[in-house]
C-alpha cells in the first residue's frame, strides 16, 4: 500500500504494540475525542441538545473516515483538523443531524486548540504506557540489584579497570537514572494542560456566543475546567498558544527517559561483547539471530536502546529551536515543526521503554565473566587500596608503591610477591596482606548504596501500587 | 487503519505527491531491487540461471507483500530486511521455485548490503525529484529578478530599514543559495555508492563461491562494479560498512537545500505580513484559508518551508552523531540511528522543494507596498549617501548630516528642508539635492549583481537541459 | 594576549557581567571551593588539623596560579582537576605545610567528584543570577501587562490579522512562560547534588581511611551530608557518576528559560519593524546605532536573545546525546562533552536574561502604532464575531457573511456599507452595528486571563520576596 | 584572571598549540588583516595614499589595544568591529594620522564585510593545521594499513565476533574516511568567499565614492577581486550576507572530519579496554596517568575523539538552523548565532585532528591480542563459510551446520570434532577441514580493498606533496 508507513526505517518502535499509542490514526481519534468532548460539555450546560451531541457523537467514528483523502488534504491548511473538520460536516449533512449539531461542533474552537489537545492526549497515554514500561524494567533491575548486592566485580573509568565494585551497584545505578527519568515523567504528565483559547487564545467566540445565551449561566472559565476534567488534562490559567514551555517539559521528560534507558543500553552493549561477557540478551526464539552466522546472537534489544538514545537529541533540540522561535499568536512554522518531533519521542520512548523492560527482566548475569574480568588485572586493581594503607608502613611510601605496582604489569611479576618482599611481616602478616589483597574487601559504601537505591525503588513501587 | 502513518503530523510532506518516492513501500522496493539486480548480475555472469533470475523476479513483487505482517516482523533482527527475505523464500518455494534461485538469492550478502544500498536508491530518486523541483524554483526566481531588476525597495538589516536596494536582487540572493545548494546536491547524489561487502565487508563468502566456479570468470570487483552500473550508483573502491561519510554527504547536502529554501521563505513570510505587504503567496482555491476569518490568507507554503528548515537540522546532527559514534564493523545502534534521520531530510527536501515550486513561480510582488515601504523612512533612507557625498562640503562634516538625520526623525521636519536650510545652492544645486535623494541613484551594484547571478543560472539551465 | 578568550564571539553574554560567573576563573574558583570545603569537613570531624586546613586554605587562592600554564597541562589527563591538584600539592611544599595537609586534600576523592560538583556550584551561582534577571524581567512585563490591561492591538495568527487583542494580554503570555521558566529554574536549582563517590562511585578509599580513624566516629554518610551542606548543594543518596539525569534537568531547564525569552525577543523583532513600530526598545547612549546610518537604531536586546535561542538547542542536544551514550563507572568522552555544553548554557542563559531585563523593563509600547495597525484591515478584522451573530439574521447565513467580508476586501469597500445594505435596520439597528464593529467588544477572556497571569505574578513575587 | 577563557572546560582543545589558530586574539587579528588589506587595494588603486595605508597598518597591530575593553563594549552593537573600529580611529587620531586614512578605513564596508572575512580567514587558516594534521595521521594509519595488511583478526558486527578480517583493512577503513573527510575539507577550504558588499550587499556607499573618483579607474568589481586575492579567498559573483550556504559547507566539512575522527577513537576505545587490548594508545610521560591508580592508564587521545564527535553535531545543527532562519539583508540573530557554532567547530577540528595524529602515528597494535580474541569464538568464527562450502555435501544441508554450531557452543565441545563425526573423509578430508577451518583462509578481499585504499592514499599524498 503506498502513501502509508509502517516504521520500516525506525526499528525502535516499529511492530511494538505500544507504540501505536502515537500512530497517526491515534492522532485522528484524539482529535474527534476533543471535538466530541467539546460538545459534551456543551450539551452538559445546556449550549446544545443531547440529540445534538448524539449526531457529533456518530460521526466521531474513526472507521467512517478515509485516511489517505485526509491526508492528501492536510497540506491546504497545513494541518490535519481542517479537512477533517469538513468531512465531519459532510458526515453530519448526509447522516442529516439538525444544523444545530454543526453549529456546536468546534464552536469557538481553532484548529490549534484541537491539535494541541490531540497531541496531549497522545501524549498521556503514551506517557501513561511508558511509566508502567518503566517500572517493569525497574522492577527487572532492583531484583538484580538485591541479587548481586554482594557480587564482587570490576569498575571501569574511561574504559579501564579502576576498583572493585558489586554488579548489584550497577544494576542500582541504571536503576536510579530510571527510576528519576519515571518519576519525572508522571510529574510533566499530570501537568499536560488543556488547549483551549480560540482563534487568538482570547475565546472571544465563545464569550460571543455565551453573551446570548446567559440563561445558561455558562461562563468560558467552567466550561474549560470541564472540558479539561473531562479529557482528563489539567486545566491552565491561561491559554498556552504562544507559551510552548508544556511541550518543552514533554519534551525533555521523554528525552531523559530514553537517555537513562540508553545509558542503560550502552552498558548492556559493552558488556555483551564476547571477550568481557558479562551479559547475555534473554535469546527469544527468532530474534537477533544471524541465519549465515549461527554462533551470533545480536544483543537487539540494548542495540535498538542506543538507536533511541542517538535519535532522540535531535527531536528534543527541534522542540525548543520551534519554542525559541515562536511568534505571534500562533508561529508561523515552529508550531508545525513540534508535532513530528514531539511523536516521535512518545514514539521512541514507548519503543525502548518495551525493549527494556524485555531486557531488564529477561538478562542472564554471568557471574563467571565477572569473576574473571576482576582478575583480569591481578592484584593491580587494589593498588589505590594499597596505597593508602601501605604508604604509611613501606619504606619510600606512595611512590614505592606505584613503583611495585608497575613493575609488577611490565614484569608480570605478582605485586603481592613484590610486595613482601618489600615489607617485612611484622609490618605487614602475610594473613594481613590476603586480606588487604582481597577485592570483596575493598567495596566502600557499594553496598549501601544499593540499599539506599532499593528502599527508594520499594518506596516508589509502593506509591504506584497504592495508585492500581 | 491502525498500525499505519499518514503523515499527518509532517504537513510538509502529508499529501505531496514526490513525498512518495522516500515512502515505506518505495523502501520495501528498493529492497527487492537490490537483490534482485544482484541475482541478474549473478545471472549474467553465469552464478545462477535465468529460470532463477526469473523465479526471484517473480517474488520482487511489493504486491506479494503483506507489509503489516513485515513490519510486525521488524524488531526481530532490528530490521526490516531479515524478515523480508524470509518471505521472499516463503514465495519462493510456494512458487515452486528452483532450490538453485534460492541461493543466488542474496548470496553473499548481509542485511546491511542491502539497507544501505536500498537508502541509496530512495536518495537518488529523491534527489533527482527535488532537483527537477528546484530548479523550477529557480526558473521562478530567477524571472522575478528579471523583470524586478530594477524595481526599487528597501533593504533591511536586523529589522530595520537601511538602504535602497531592488526586489530583483532580492530575488537574485534567493536564487544564489537556491541555486549552489542544487548544484550540490546534484554533486552528491552523483556520488551516492553502492554499499556490497558482505557480512563484514570483506565479501568473503561470495570469493569462495567464486572458487567453486572459477569457469566463470566472475571476480567480486567486476561483480560489484556491474551491480552499481544496473543500480545507477557509484562503485566506490571499498565498502563503506564503517565509514559513513556518504550518509553525511547526503545529509548536509539535503539540509543544505533545505535552509536555503528556508530563508526565502522566512523573507515571504516577513513580506507577507499585512502590514509590509510585499509579496502575496498564490491562492489556491480552498488553500490557506480560514473558514471563521475569511479575511485572512495563510502564506501556508512559506510557512511549511519555515517549519522544514526548523526540522532539518535535528535530523543532519543525528546523522553526524551517528556516524561520529558508529564502532567495529557494523555499529551497534548508531547505523539504525540513521535511517529515520536520512529518510525524514528526503522528505523534508520533497515538500519543502514542492511548496518552493509553487511559490517561486506564482507569487505575486506587489510593487506600491514596495515603493510605500521604501517611502517609510523618508530620506533618511539614503543618510549614509549624504555622509559620504555632503560630508565634505557641509560645515561640520559627517557629524552634521547625522544631526539632522537624527533631527528629521525627531521632530518629524523634511531632511531635504533640514539639508536645504544648511547648504547653500552653490554648494548643493535643487538639481542636485533633488539627485542626491533618489532612491534609484543609491543602488551600488544591486544589478550588477542580479545580472551576475541571472548568467549563472542561464549557464546552470543549459547544462541541465541538455541532459534531459 | 594569545590563548585565551574574551567571547568576541559570542556577544549575547560577552561583556556582560553576569556572564562572568560561569567564566574559566569561576571554574578554578568553584574546583577549589570543592577541595576546600572536602579539607574543612575532615578538620571538623577530626580527620585532619585546623593547621591543615589552614595550609590547604592558603593554596585555595586562585591568584597563586598560572592559569595559562595551568591550561597547556589540561589535555594530559583530559581534564584540569589533575594538574590544578599538581600546582595545589606544589605550592602545599612550598609553603612548607605539614604532609598531613597534603594527604587531607582530595583525600578519597576523584577528579569527577571535584568537577561534577564545581560544575554544579557554578550552575547555582549562575541559576541565582538568572533567577534574579529573570523577575526583573516579570516585573518589567507584568508593568506592561497592568498598564495596557485594556489597550486593543490586533492578534495574528501565521504572520496574519486574525483579531483582537489586548497588548496587556501579549505581555501577559510572555510573562507567562518566562514566569513558569523561571520556577522550574528555581525547582531544578534547589535540586543540584554533591558529587562524592571516589574513583567509581563507591568511597572505597575513603571507608578505608575512615576503618583506620574509627575514635572519630565519622561516616561517609555523614562527611558526605556535612559537604553538601557546605557547598549548599543537595546530598544525593547515592553517587550520579554515571546517572546523568542532574545534568539533563539544568541544561533542559536553562534551555526553557532561554526560549521563553526568545519567544518575547522575537516578538519584540516583529513589532520593531518599521512597518509595524509597535515597540521601541530602550535607546542607550552608544547602543545599537549605526554610524553610517544614523537613522537607523537596531533592536540589539531582542537580536541577542533570539541569538540565544538559536544556539542553545544545540547544547541541549549534546547533554542529551551524552547522557544517553554514557558507559562505565566513567564514560570515556560523553563525560567530558557535556563541560562546554553546560557551561554555554549558563552563560547563554545570563546574557540573555541580562538583556531581557533591559529590554522588558526599558521597552516603549507605541500604543498610535497599535491602533493604525488594527485599523490595517478595516471592519474585516471582526468577521469572526460578525458570522457569529448575523448569521442567524441575514439572508444566506455564515456563508454571506464571508462573501460580503471577500467584496469589501477585494473591492475596498466598507464593509460596514455593504452590512447595511443587506440587512434592515429591524434587524440590526446602527447602533448595534457600531457596536458590533467596535474591536474593544470583541476581547473575550483577554483581560481575565491577563488578571489571572498578573494573580499568579503577584504570588510568586510575595513567595520570592519573602526569601530575602 | 577573571573575564577570560583559558579552555579548561574544552579538553579536546585546550592548551592544544593549533587550536590558537581559533583564538579570540586570533579573529580580532583577522579582522584587522582585512581592514588592511582593503586599505592596500584602495593604495594600490589610487583611492588612498600610501600614507594612509602606513598610518592603518601601524594601528593593525593587535598589542595596540585593550582586549579586555574591547570585550566590554562588544554587546553595544551585538559585535566585536564596531567597538574595534572605534578603538581603531582613535589610535589614528593619537597617532596624527592624516584625515584620509581615516576615511579610507572600512571606506564602503560594512561590519559583516568584515566580520564574515575574518572568520572566512580563521576557516582557512584552520583548515590548513587540520589538513595537514590529517595527512599525519592519514600516513600513520596508511603505515598500520601496510604493516598489518596481512595480520588476521576479528570483524565485529553489533558488538558480537562476526567472521575473520585483518587489522590493516580495519585501519584502511579508517584511512578511507579520514582521507574523504580531508579531501572534502580542502575542497571546501578553497571556495571560501570574500563577503564584500557594504552594509546591504549592494556595495552602494563604495560606487557613489568611486564615480567621485573616476580617474582611478577603480570599479568594485576589479577591487573586490584584488581584496580577495590579497586575503587567498575565493571571489564571489555576488555577496553573500544572506546566502549562509558557505558556512554550511565549512561546518559540514569540519563536521564531517570530526566525525570520521570519532569513529577512528571510538574502535581505539573499543580495543583498549583490558578484556580486548588490542590496541594501546602512545604513553607518554605524565599523560593518560591516575596518580591512585598506577596500573591505569587511560586512552586520553581516543576520550577525546570521541568528546568532539559527541560536541560536534550540535553546533552543526546550529548552522544548519541559522541558514534556515535567515531574513533580510542581515539576519536579527540568525547570524549571530553562527559566530560561536562555527568557531567551536573549527577548534574541534584543530584539536582532534591533533589528537588523532599522535594517536594515529604512536598506537601499539597487540597482535597476541588479535590472534586471542579471533581464537575466542574457536572454530564457530567461520560457520559461514562452512554453512556456504558444507551444506551441498553434509547431511542435512546448512541447517545441519547451524545445528552443530549451537551444539558446539552450547555444549562446548570442538566444532571441527562435530563436522568429522558427520562427515566421512571422502566427502571432506582431514587436510580440507584444517584447511576449511583456517581463518586466513576466509578473508575474501579484505587484502585487495587495503590495498585499494593505499593506492588511493599514495596517490593523495602525492598531491599534497607536490604542492609543498
Amino acid at each position: 500500500m503506498s502513501g502509508v508507513d509502517y516504521g520500516f526505517l525506525s526499528p525502535v518502535w516499529a511492530g511494538g504494540t505500544s507504540a501505536q499509542l502515537a500512530g497517526d490514526a491515534q492522532f485522528i481519534e484524539a482529535m474527534l475525542a476533543v471535538e466530541l468532548a467539546w460538545v459534551q460539555v456543551q450539551a452538559e450546560n445546556g449550549l446544545c441538545s443531547t440529540e445534538d451531541f448524539g449526531a457529533v457523537q456518530a460521526v466521531c467514528d474513526i472507521q467512517r473516515y478515509d485516511l489517505s483523502q485526509l491526508a492528501a488534504k492536510t497540506p491546504d491548511g497545513a494541518n490535519a483538523l481542517i479537512p477533517l473538520l469538513g468531512m465531519m460536516r459532510s458526515l453530519l449533512a448526509a447522516d442529516g443531524a439538525p444544523a444545530s449539531a454543526g453549529t456546536a461542533l468546534h464552536r469557538g474552537a481553532t484548529s490549534q486548540d484541537i491539535i494541541d489537545t490531540a497531541l496531549m492526549l497522545l501524549a498521556t497515554r503514551s506517557m501513561d504506557a511508558i511509566s508502567a514500561l518503566l517500572q517493569t524494567t525497574a522492577q527487572g533491575l532492583a531484583r538484580v540489584a538485591a541479587e548481586h548486592r554482594d557480587t564482587v566485580c570490576i569498575a571501569r573509568s574511561l574504559t579501564q579497570h579502576a576498583l572493585p565494585t558489586t554488579f548489584g551497584y550497577k544494576a542500582a545505578c541504571w536503576l536510579t537514572a530510571i527510576m528519576a527519568a519515571a518519576k519525572h515523567l508522571d510529574q510533566v504528565r499530570g501537568q499536560l494542560p488543556l488547549q483551549f483559547g480560540g482563534a487568538v487564545g482570547t475565546l472571544a467566540s465563545l464569550e460571543q456566543h455565551l453573551a446570548s445565551r446567559t440563561e445558561t449561566g455558562a461562563t468560558t472559565a467552567q466550561l474549560a475546567k470541564e472540558l479539561a476534567g473531562l479529557l482528563n488534562l489539567k486545566n491552565p490559567s491561561t491559554p498556552w498558544h504562544s507559551n510552548r514551555l508544556p511541550i518543552l517539559q514533554a519534551g525533555s521528560a521523554l528525552g531523559s527517559a530514553i537517555a537513562a534507558l540508553g545509558t542503560f543500553g550502552a552498558d548492556v552493549l559493552t558488556a555483551s561483547r564476547p571477550e568481557i561477557g558479562e551479559i547475555t540478551e534473554p535469546r527469544e526464539a527468532g530474534k537477533g539471530g544471524s541465519s549465515a552466522m549461527p554462533q551470533k546472537q545480536n544483543p537487539v534489544h540494548s542495540v535498538l536502546l542506543r538507536s533511541a538514545a542517538l535519535n532522540a537529541p535531535g527531536h528534543v533540540a527541534t522542540l525548543f529551536t520551534a519554542a525559541g522561535t515562536a511568534v505571534d499568536e500562533r508561529p508561523d512554522g515552529a508550531w508545525h515543526a513540534e508535532w513530528p518531533a514531539l511523536r516521535e519521542l512518545l514514539r521512541l520512548g514507548l519503543g525502548s521503554s518495551e525493549h527494556a523492560a524485555v531486557l531488564a527482566t529477561g538478562m542472564t548475569i554471568n557471574t563467571e565473566a565477572l569473576t574473571r574480568n576482576l582478575k583480569l588485572g591481578g592484584d593491580a586493581v587494589l593498588s589505590e587500596r594499597l596505597a593508602t594503607v601501605l604508604a604509611p608502613v613501606i619504606d619510600g611510601g606512595k611512590p614505592a608503591i606505584q613503583k611495585l605496582v608497575l613493575e609488577s604489569i611490565t614484569e608480570g611479576t605478582s605485586l603481592r610477591q613484590l610486595l613482601r618482599a618489600q615489607l617485612d611481616s611484622q609490618q605487614v602478616s602475610d594473613e594481613q596482606l590476603t586480606e588487604l589483597l582481597d577485592p570483596a574487601g575493598y567495596l566502600g559504601s557499594a553496598q549501601r548504596f544499593t540499599d539506599n537505591v532499593l528502599a527508594e525503588f520499594s518506596a516508589w513501587k509502593e506509591s504506584w501500587q497504592s495508585l492500581r
